[in-house]
């Protein structure tokens, strides 16, 4: 079957070519130089959150893994490599041959990070590492800007639960990765099926106003889908008037009516009269689902009000105003010389314009009071002083090119929870702020 | 071959699961009501231009055509609904046949648009047509958003090439939809591979501070890479001290040196003391590129500057602050009974909250003054005007379930520089400002 049968919108065969072309004509000149075989240590993180922001959380590891163990020259890439001219045949040889064989360590899915925090740390030739920068900061850009925001809005829900429905804000791709990393932050479930049959998601859906509209009355639309589907089903009730199609799902459900949907207006208002309408219809476990541009500070303004669940979509999908980090990924240490077994030797950019960056190999750990919040993160490339041994959050992913760390979805979201309940009670506030934890680099 | 073989992140064998949950329980119930049969027409709008924006950018149309074309539900997506009870053996086995045999007119790729265009109709059974929405709203969403930010910074470039670099700011497949509607909307080049590799897209790339700083010198690093690219090369010099590198470049490369790349600093300062220099060492032809999180402003504030080239990455692929439009999908008409010849009845939800639609099957069409500039977008859904019946903007993309209307992608990019020369000058002021085309509704 050809990657075209797929029927997939882009038949790209490999994670190779998510690739940025410098990525592989600085490694053509370096095989030539030889500075290819030195040993290098890159780092992945960011200088500073998006404005405003107490923490990040770092999504994507997962899929990281995935995309390095597929990261894979195989004849259709190598052709059209050599077709562009893109490198020379010796660079053609090498990358034919390419696997990864460094090791990578970095936080674990869910963790929370700072600026300056290592949280990938890819080590192995300049030319086996280079390559994997484009792939690696693409997949962590995107999914920790997603999950910062779904832990924002988890936060601002509460014990409600929050349903993903961002699919049709983004693209189609995107869009599973964003209820991957939603999922992360504290989603509860998604609307996007490619998110279920991929990463096992649980899938919810209600209806659209198309449904009712194409049916010759409400009514007839209700009667249609809880015949359908049962009356635990939710029933959409703002495509005419709210209060009128309440009634008519009760009358056509029964009390036992599972939910209904407010999709427009003035939710607040809205879920209080509903409640008050569905209880005095004795439907009074019938849900309230609400969506409608919610994001989490519309969520908070709702914790009031008798709302069951949240669906969110377009805030969610683009970072709620930061849809992207901005992590970048940098050499920080390598081999004196050519020799394999020459000691490693910090490097830096010179600082111009704020874009700094500390040299050195580095672990990361995090502080905690007598309390147990947490009170630092600490950052150092020296020993690591004793109390902090315990502390660091780097944990070995791939070895020697083996994945060591696949883990289930859920323990990356539980991993989540535990992480941001440490953090100072400051963490989980709104508005606007510095990161809760100070970093000091050692 | 297995799709997990081909290492893709995301192995979904074909676009119908790029779907939200909804679609389908909607289909289940419309076929147990009968409602699914009816002939149905739907429009994908949005109701606002992100604040400030003069106009916006259609993109993707090439994208929707190959994922309606691919929408397809085959054994594994089947088993998958099946196992998950998403719908019942009825419902799969009308999925398991389906194709979409209906029409789908469309503004073509690359032209503008405005609140309320009618920039794509999707038109058959409602089974069939309602399906699509998700997949449909991804990509335009999606593409029509990096397009509009594209071609707000090629009117700010002005003659000067632009160069897509954000790969690494989105996720690995968006930034391939990225490039391409970068592409639409007026840039040259990409440094993506996979956008090369799948829409033939011109790449691009210069080197990274890594490649510099796994030398041993600055120099050493200048040498292998003129040694293996060639004079022709672009040497990145900003990794220590600008004015040094700069001789060291053109000292290695000879005065015939291709470019020199600044990426960090006062880029206006620095272009201008860069040029000087190079002038003064005789490499008169040899070119400045600058990066560094430009965006359509930046882009413009350096007009008076030496620079012959722009590399732009994070702003372009998160739309320069809009990433997503806020388009909609929406029943505006449909049969008026379950026979099969029954009239079409116009349809619309009730405004709640400014969610209005207006219901009936519409034309559309640019009404130009008699300098050949266009003076509003009209719309309806009656008899066209005599007047306007050659300025009508919708084509045909789709008859009977057949594409009719794939282009090659330079197509696209040159109707939209024809389609935005035709806007009032006001449309390419870069300040916030209305859309500059009044909307008439007849």
């Amino acid at each position: 079957m050809s990657t075209a049968d797929l029927g997939l919108p882009v038949d790209v065969p490999s994670t190779a070519l998510f690739t940025d072309r410098y990525e592989l004509t600085m490694l053509q000149a370096a095989l030539r130089s030889g500075a290819a075989h030195r040993h290098s240590v890159f780092e992945t993180f960011t200088r500073r959150l998006p404005a405003g922001r107490r923490y990040g959380v770092v999504a994507g590891t997962g899929r990281v893994l995935d995309a390095v163990e597929n990261f894979r020259f195989d004849g259709p890439v190598l052709d059209f490599l050599s077709n562009e001219s893109v490198v020379d045949d010796t660079t053609l040889r090498w990358l034919a041959d390419y696997r990864f064989t460094g090791d990578i360590w970095g936080y674990p899915e869910g963790e929370v990070y700072f600026p300056g925090s290592p949280i990938l740390r890819v080590e192995g030739s300049f030319a086996e590492a280079v390559m994997l920068e484009t792939v690696v900061l693409s997949i962590l850009n995107h999914d920790s800007a997603i999950a910062a925001a779904a832990s924002r809005m988890a936060v601002a829900a509460g014990d409600r639960p929050l349903m993903e429905m961002g699919a049709r804000r983004t693209h189609e791709l995107a869009a599973v990765a964003a209820s991957r990393a939603a999922y992360v932050g504290g989603f509860r479930s998604s609307s996007n099926l490619a998110a279920g049959f991929r990463y096992g998601l649980p899938t919810i859906g209600t209806s659209a106003h198309a449904f009712t509209l194409v049916h010759d009355s409400e009514r007839d639309a209700f009667t249609a889908q809880v015949e359908s589907l049962g009356s635990g089903t939710t029933l959409l009730v703002d495509t005419y008037d709210v209060a009128t199609a309440v009634r008519t799902a009760v009358e056509v459900a029964g009390p036992e009516l599972g939910s209904v949907r407010i999709d427009s207006g003035d939710l607040l208002l809205l879920a209080h009269r509903v409640r008050q309408q569905l209880d005095d219809l004795g439907a009074t476990r019938t849900r309230i689902v609400v969506t409608s541009d919610l994001d989490e500070y519309a969520i908070a303004s709702l914790a009031a009000a008798p709302v069951d669940a949240y669906g969110v979509g377009t805030s969610l999908v683009v970072g709620s105003g930061h849809p992207t980090c901005s992590m970048v990924y940098k050499l920080v240490a390598r081999g004196a010389s050519d020799a394999p077994d020459a000691p490693l030797v910090p490097v830096a950019k010179k600082a111009l314009g704020g874009k700094t960056s500390v040299g050195g190999r580095k672990w990361a750990a995090r502080r905690l009071d007598r309390e147990g919040v947490a009170e630092a993160e600490v950052i150092g490339s020296g020993p690591v002083p004793p109390d902090l041994v315990d502390r660091q959050l780097l944990v070995p992913l791939i070895r020697a090119g083996e994945v060591l760390a696949r883990e289930p979805l859920d323990t990356a979201r539980t991993r989540h929870i535990t992480a941001r309940a440490a953090l100072p009670l400051s963490a989980t506030q709104l508005s606007q702020g510095e990161p809760v934890l100070p970093v000091e680099m050692l």
